[in-house]
């Protein structure tokens, strides 16, 4: 399953509930919002995945440590430096010194995910999508009203998390583009878990910065395709909103409209050279239709573990349904 | 003022309080205590200053920042990763942060700490005895008691912060090396700052693993003897006793006995090859006598900060009487 953030892990959370605990689930974690602050490498849908399994995440936020502080951080405005936007943890830091010092010392982020894991324990196997560095930059009129020299405003490429956090993505959004896209390739195990799947599942992730930067990973796109798996997406709007996030701003920046029929189109049928066998939207989409991607509707909004517990059952079951 | 930790930076403060504020005191503070952790460059004595007159340190405890938490520690902790036995403070790591960052940029570590003192106007300035690495490692029989071919104990050498903070200085040191030390040149300002000072001060800091390790750094001990300044000697121990901390356990690794008198002795006068001019001793010393050496009495435990400003009023008339 390939996974963005909070929407993601919710997801995984419900499916986990679900599956016999022998059943061995494979998690591609979207790398590309990866950022280093303050000398960290931080990787926060890896980390979200991770806190969430394993019960460390705050429930409330959906993101960071339970019972979470921020000296560090507060510490860290103090002498002046920046970024001072992004919320880093001092539980979460810790995570990031285990991590940069593994990477320091040669390891990939695949071998440090690993690591990391043992003591999460999250109950399903989580990798990277790549062990390179690709980072999703977003490009934007300049924040601060620079004006190029024809008159019309300067472009400029933030960050994802810059984009994300700082502006909470108000700055409309001309392209979004993966850094490094070209020559990312899979981390160990990504292309081989694709191969050998039973079933493979979209979650309600963001479309844009989580599954389709996933997608960007080379070869990952052709596994999905090429897989004996059936792929069943999880629609990731509902009654034309977001179930969560700022997914809006995403899509119109690769002109996909915010509706379940047209993120559906846009992962397409894998009958003509798309993603989807099968497509589960909100009960509001019922008339959602694409052509050779079987959809189902049923409510979506994961708001307790029950409901996410029969979304993610729904999608079992359709892609044992459209097992070959 | 060459200065290691806790006693120098008391020793400091007191002396601030006693000069007017246009004197210019420049610190040469020892580094050889530095260390590596989790990643981070951790300066104990430099920071040990800068906290303390900067205001941010822990009074209690005589270093680390006041209302420190150790969140950060603990969940290293948790993820199983070593070393556990270093109080590294949530406060603290801000600062290792900054400077980590700043060394990894290719700063050196005496352009960081004049960055970290921009926050903490530390009222002196504050330079670390060299920019090169040199790090004091303490030769003991193996903790784990380890025994070698010919059935002797096997020795293993422990950074200074390991015998010092994990085994509370008990493992007997056969031997206390600065590794690198006879590479180290001076940081920038060091030998300008001694060959133009009015008066040299050495405060009641560890004879040993502070001042014996600064005067290591190459030309450093030629420019203390060959300044035009008086250098003056405040005695670390009292009655025999280290006035805090464990010099006795240094000391005794280098064949110096614990007493001013042997202290004294071990920093010889200027007029034969030594480093003192004069030399402060505590009231119950009052025997002490070395040749060419002024001595002088009075009390000596900076029990408080009056008491502290009356070690330095004296330290500082003693230089005066002493100027050529």
């Amino acid at each position: 399953m390939p996974a963005g953030g909070i929407g993601g892990a919710r997801f995984l959370q419900g499916l986990l509930a679900q599956v016999e605990s022998d059943t061995e689930i494979t998690v591609i974690g979207n790398t590309g919002d990866d950022i280093w602050l303050h000398g960290l490498r931080v990787c926060p849908d890896l980390d979200t995945v991770m806190y969430t399994l394993g019960g460390g995440i705050s429930v409330e936020r959906g993101w960071g440590r339970e019972g979470e502080t921020f000296t560090v951080k507060d510490e860290l405005a103090a002498y002046g430096v920046e970024p001072t936007w992004f919320g880093l943890g001092d539980r979460d830091i810790a995570t990031h010194l285990v991590r940069t010092r593994m990477l320091q010392a040669g390891y990939p982020l695949s071998a440090v995910t690993e690591a990391l894991c043992t003591r999460w324990q999250p109950g399903v196997r989580l990798l990277p999508m790549t062990d390179d560095r690709a980072e999703t930059h977003v490009i934007v009129d300049d924040p601060d009203g620079a004006v190029a020299d024809d008159g019309s405003p300067q472009r400029r490429a933030l960050h994802f998390q810059e984009w994300w956090v700082r502006y909470r993505a108000s700055l409309p959004a001309h392209e979004i583009v993966l850094v490094g896209g070209d020559e990312a390739g899979p981390a160990p195990g990504v292309l081989e878990a694709i191969a050998t799947a039973d079933a493979i599942i979209l979650p309600p992730s963001n479309p844009v910065v989580s599954i389709g930067t996933i997608l960007q990973v080379r070869g990952l796109r052709d596994a999905l395709r090429d897989s004996g798996a059936p792929v069943v997406g999880v629609s990731p709007i509902i009654g034309g909103r977001p179930v969560r996030g700022m997914a809006d701003a995403c899509l119109s920046a690769i002109g996909v409209e915010t509706s379940a029929q047209a993120v559906g189109e846009h992962y397409g049928s894998r009958q003509h050279g798309g993603l989807l066998d099968g497509w589960l939207v909100d009960s509001v989409d019922d008339e959602v239709a694409i052509p050779d991607v079987i959809v189902e509707a049923l409510p979506l909004l994961m708001s307790d573990p029950e409901s996410t517990g029969r979304i993610a059952a729904a999608a079992l079951h359709l892609a044992e349904r459209l097992r070959p």
